[in-house]
């Protein structure tokens, strides 16, 4: 799947920056800049900065004069827009369009471009006018005001996990086995000699010490290994209160 | 659901101001900042302008010492690391763990935080093992390198989401109340004391016991009242512990 980030008349080069370090992180690299504030903002200093390393895809960066030229190529259009537009395309959350797009039964598209409009106006009635799409982020009533990198951000990682996404940095750790009832049993016996043994517990007025013990441990649901763990606690208890008494 | 965002040692002002705004527009607005590089980082320049109109946010943001004081009164801790740790807590992508969360039998946590390392270094293995899930954003295998103000973007959003998004009101669970993260923290550490008493466990030789037992009642999510059931065993080791070296 072909995907395009367009950035109409961007005018803060920080931002072109962020974006092009969120694009990357997300696996991304096809950005193009219409008509920017700066002509040189691929090599400005805080683009390069705000990049921190996504240099790459400043490199293959172009920079067009129309919309026309951004979209060559493309053929499902997403606008970003907050307020929605009469006569406009349908607004949609990005979760659940890229959920329509997959469970349709239409192919999916071949490929995608997201467009979002200047720091300061958004996007012309025009531009939203020819998208397939308008996504609106979802945002507190009361400040839906999201950073043109963090916009780029969300709708990257939204879309990267409707391709199919990443495996998370994690997998590696292995689930261990949990103890079976038995173990659990059999430690929480040993615990409670221990208990007593430490003189917490007192057998002739035990107050539900145990059952509440065992409402804990059942929710941990420790593994064998955390189950020899707690024998060795209730083993060196009983040691410590042998010794007590010697 | 009280939900609080932590950032630990953050060097950029500008990026204590994009989080701000991350939150902001995502209807948060708890921050606390531990040991930020700049004790004025809230009112500097360049934090203010990247807040861009947040600056509620940063006027009811604290300035902490350690990471104890900022999880005061929080239940549930999202660590946010890229790198999974042995014996650390179970790496999951933000978007199956609150699924997680509220899916099991168990009700949801009343408070969340979630913590964010500084950006050179993330976050450090101690801190990163009294949480109970490390999240790691799903990102491009070659290019791991998420914006810290970018990061708590997408957290907040997938947060927002998993909470129901804007317009659906929370539905009121009954819910026994948890032990804090506080709490926990001062039982495990009366606890280690007991250990040690008992010569269960060795200071120069800790073989990491302490983090499985901390992820271990990270899992069973203690009430309050088990904690203080826990603190008793503990008393009891140490007092007999006490009397057998009379």
């Amino acid at each position: 799947m072909r995907t395009r980030f367009v950035l109409i008349q961007t005018s803060h080069a920080g931002n072109v920056g962020g974006v092009a370090r969120a694009m990357k992180v997300m696996g991304f690299d096809d950005l193009v800049l219409v008509q920017p504030r700066w002509a040189n903002v691929l090599r400005r200093e805080e683009t390069i900065q705000r990049a921190s390393g996504a240099n790459d895809v400043l490199a293959n960066a172009r920079i067009v004069d129309t919309l026309d030229e951004a979209l060559d190529g493309m053929s499902h259009l997403c606008a970003t827009a907050m307020t929605p537009r009469d006569f406009g395309p349908p607004t949609r959350a990005p979760r659940e369009h890229f959920d329509t797009l997959f469970g349709a039964n239409e192919p999916p598209p071949t490929s995608v471009a997201f467009l979002f409009g200047s720091e300061r106006f958004g996007m012309r009635n025009e531009d939203v006018y020819r998208c397939h799409v308008a996504l609106s982020i979802p945002t507190a009533p009361s400040f839906g005001s999201l950073n043109l990198a963090a916009a780029v951000q969300l709708i990257a990682y939204e879309w990267r996990l409707a391709l199919g996404g990443f495996e998370a940095a994690a997998a590696a750790v292995a689930e261990r086995p949990r103890a079976d009832a038995k173990a659990l049993a059999g430690m929480l016996e040993h615990l409670e000699r221990a208990l007593v043994a430490v003189e917490f517990l007192d057998p002739q007025a035990p107050k539900k010490l145990m059952p509440r013990l065992n409402q804990l441990f059942n929710r941990a649901a420790p593994t064998e290994e955390e189950v020899h763990i707690l024998r060795g606690v209730a083993k060196a208890m009983l040691e410590t209160a042998d010794r007590s008494k010697r």
